[in-house]
């Protein structure tokens, strides 16, 4: 029986059939500590391997290589669901000649079930593998905890190569990706700098301004009739999110409240949570902390899940069941579309992630953000881009006060009936120009840099290069 | 959105558009207390339902109900992989116009991702089910342990009705199957007698033949070199089997030799190994006692795995890493075929499930077996059927001496050595013949009544109905 370990990386990749014009895939666990990207194509490139699409996750600044991949032909083109960095800048300027395919985190594992992403070879950051193949997320020096996002890669995929920094002759004893779906194994001598992959600990905001979006989002979802034994709650790593969810433990607890799943991405004050026996569950799709790390190997309740069960729109998926999501924005225009792709200058800065699956998944979507940013308004006319369409957006919380979707006036009515400061988002984008005044019109060429794929397959916008 | 949970069978039959030809399939793990496939059987007789082709992991005895159903064209074709009791003996004697597919319980998943063997609906019996549809193996009163066989169906069944008597209005802590891939609910009373779910516990054999087919067996595996840190093995429950894996226990203790992992139907006798620290894991595709259920609620070591991870051929599985494999027969021939299809009247009594897989994957297939059994021998000049291709078998363990494969004179070597009492096959054959006679010729009939699909799909036999 052939060993699946392989010698080195350009063997694994001859093994696997690497040739040119293949699509590879990468999942993001690794975060801004990934090692592997960047390792496999530095080997890619020294086979001379041309024309390859890279279905990464997401791409994070530590990628910056790629961008000499793409000068040299490595690499053609790129599917991902986040982009930041010195990537993301240079794709903004031009550097790929088709545009980027953005997906969300629920859309990629759709198009990968469908078949309208294939996926020739995916090269997954396994922070500890055993001999037989056997993948688990939360052991070893570069534990990430769930390997959520890798499932749909590995199920997928021709050809499947682990790639480790920490190999074990015995079997594994958790096992996130069961070894029938691993092909070869690859060892790195480190597949990423723990500083990267997981912030140490994740800390408490101690902006006012963030405090104060947070003290109105908390009584948002007090007076939204959603806060009650059963609760499933969403939110992400940001100051404004993780305050609100501070608020929310305090009300959980003086309201006797026992919610049901805590989803997404998982800090140390949602695992706090669960461990104060305020939720049943986590269903953890990515870790964000250390201690979401060390809980999922410790909490029974607290569960890995793949990409497909947290989001993907052809299913049923845990977003579907959310009561609340707490979701950021770079823009909300008056339409309550929400930008998560662009600043204000166009350039890319991120992606949709899991944003517009929550959004469409959640009873109530509130965005958390502040009326004004580094002295631009984030209350504009008209998005950049497009990443969550309005009609999934619900709620806009801002330190200067709360716009409810004129779709939901059963919202806006119990908002007012709590004394929450309801204001049109006319009025607030007003407000916004007021204090911060028009700012310069950013001049687009008419060169699409990349396309905006809603979860369901459809494109929604375009993202243009700017002048 | 709409509640996944039915009010009653029939609706949830209908909602799922169950019509006449279609497959529906179950899953063992409910074994001889299973109440779920009689119940769903009804429900589409009720509906005047016809031509149904079942695709079961295995029919007990339980299932008596299923005659009647294939006599009023219910059901008109049976997949399974393991069939005894009053069905078998039915289908033995003519019962259905169309032979029973006798898959492997890695062959059936094989089917089933390739294609070859569609399934329209998925109806899996479900200890206990959430709201969103997750499914858990390990809680509630008819908890059964690991859902392994049921991984399969559920990701490629169209459809997939959650079977349960256990009904949680809060998400579940520990998921076997996740909630994407389930589409809707019903509840029965009872899913399962857990007599008959799982034996409350397995004892030990006093059977004298037993136990000295046990001592030679153990003696086997210490001369064969295998017994070494990092050790896999599986057993069956059988007497013979379980008192093998007594002795190997007191051997790995006195030589110090940590295993990896141990695999198949799991036992209080393996979890105890487990937990004495003998072995470093347990993947476990089915639990066969109450102690096992325990065990993989309580042990994070004990983890379950799909009947893909256990044996599919189509990839490399858990069962290419055996080391070891202890397997029954009901017949052994001078060419090492095995049968554990039918008995000696010719009359269906099982079926691979596991057994042609392991003996395939192991390094060293161990058959144990009397000489003779009923006052009849079990080593014959031909099997009535083939079950398990003697090019896959490498050793023999009678009470009366060993027999090994001439294909593996290495292993008959290292028996000599260790003055085991190494026998011809042909010599354990006059030895069968000499004490318990010719048996009486069993006549048989041309027709058809079932066909034998080894593992990798090709037909390796026909089973004839007696005359």
């Amino acid at each position: 029986m052939r060993d699946k370990l392989m010698p080195d990386m350009v063997t694994a990749l001859k093994e696997a059939g690497l040739a040119d014009g293949m699509a590879i895939s990468f999942h993001h666990h690794m975060r801004n500590g990934d090692h592997v990207l960047n390792a496999v194509l530095e080997a890619a490139a020294a086979m001379g391997v041309k024309d390859l699409t890279l279905v990464a996750s997401s791409v994070f600044p530590v990628h910056q290589p790629l961008i000499e991949h793409i000068k040299n032909g490595v690499v053609r083109a790129i599917d991902t669901n986040y982009m930041s960095g010195p990537v993301a800048q240079a794709v903004s300027h031009g550097l790929l000649e088709t545009p980027v395919i953005f997906r969300s985190h629920g859309g990629r594992p759709r198009a990968l079930r469908e078949g309208s992403r294939s996926v020739d070879i995916a090269c997954m950051a396994a922070p500890t593998v055993d001999r037989m193949g056997n993948v688990s997320g939360i052991l070893g020096p570069s534990a990430c905890g769930s390997l959520g996002y890798a499932v749909p890669d590995a199920e997928c995929a021709r050809h499947v190569i682990a790639i480790t920094d920490t190999y074990l002759d015995k079997p594994l004893e958790r096992v996130s990706i069961p070894h029938d779906r691993v092909n070869s194994i690859v060892r790195l001598d480190s597949i990423g700098d723990p500083k990267g992959i997981v912030s140490g600990s994740t800390s408490m905001t101690r902006d006012p301004v963030a405090l104060a979006i947070a003290r109105k989002a908390a009584a948002a979802i007090r007076a939204s009739g959603l806060l009650k034994d059963g609760f499933n709650f969403q939110t992400g790593a940001g100051g404004a999110s993780l305050a609100t969810a501070q608020y929310l433990r305090e009300d959980m607890i003086r309201q006797k409240v026992r919610g049901g799943f805590l989803l997404g991405g998982i800090t140390k004050y949602l695992v706090d949570m669960l461990e104060e026996g305020l939720f049943e569950a986590i269903y953890d799709v990515q870790c964000f902390d250390l201690a979401a790390v060390e809980s999922i190997g410790r909490n029974k309740a607290h569960q890995e899940i793949s990409a497909d069960t947290y989001a993907n729109p052809s299913r049923r998926s845990c977003v579907d069941y959310l009561d609340v999501v707490l979701l950021g924005a770079s823009e909300v225009d008056v339409n309550f579309n929400v930008n998560v792709h662009t600043d204000s200058n166009g350039i890319i800065i991120g992606g949709s992630g899991g944003h517009n699956d929550a959004a469409a998944g959640a009873a109530m979507t509130i965005i958390v953000a502040p009326l004004i940013r580094a002295r631009l308004p984030i209350v504009v006319d008209q998005c950049t881009t497009i990443t969550t369409p309005g009609k999934t957006v619900d709620v806009l919380v801002t330190e200067r006060g709360i716009a409810v979707n004129p779709a939901r006036p059963d919202l806006a009515d119990r908002f007012r009936a709590a004394g929450l400061d309801v204001r049109s988002i006319e009025e607030l984008r007003a407000l916004a120009l007021s204090i911060a005044g028009e700012p310069r019109k950013v001049a687009f060429t008419d060169r699409v840099v990349g396309r905006v794929e809603y979860r369901d397959g459809t494109i929604i916008d375009a993202i243009y290069m700017p002048a």
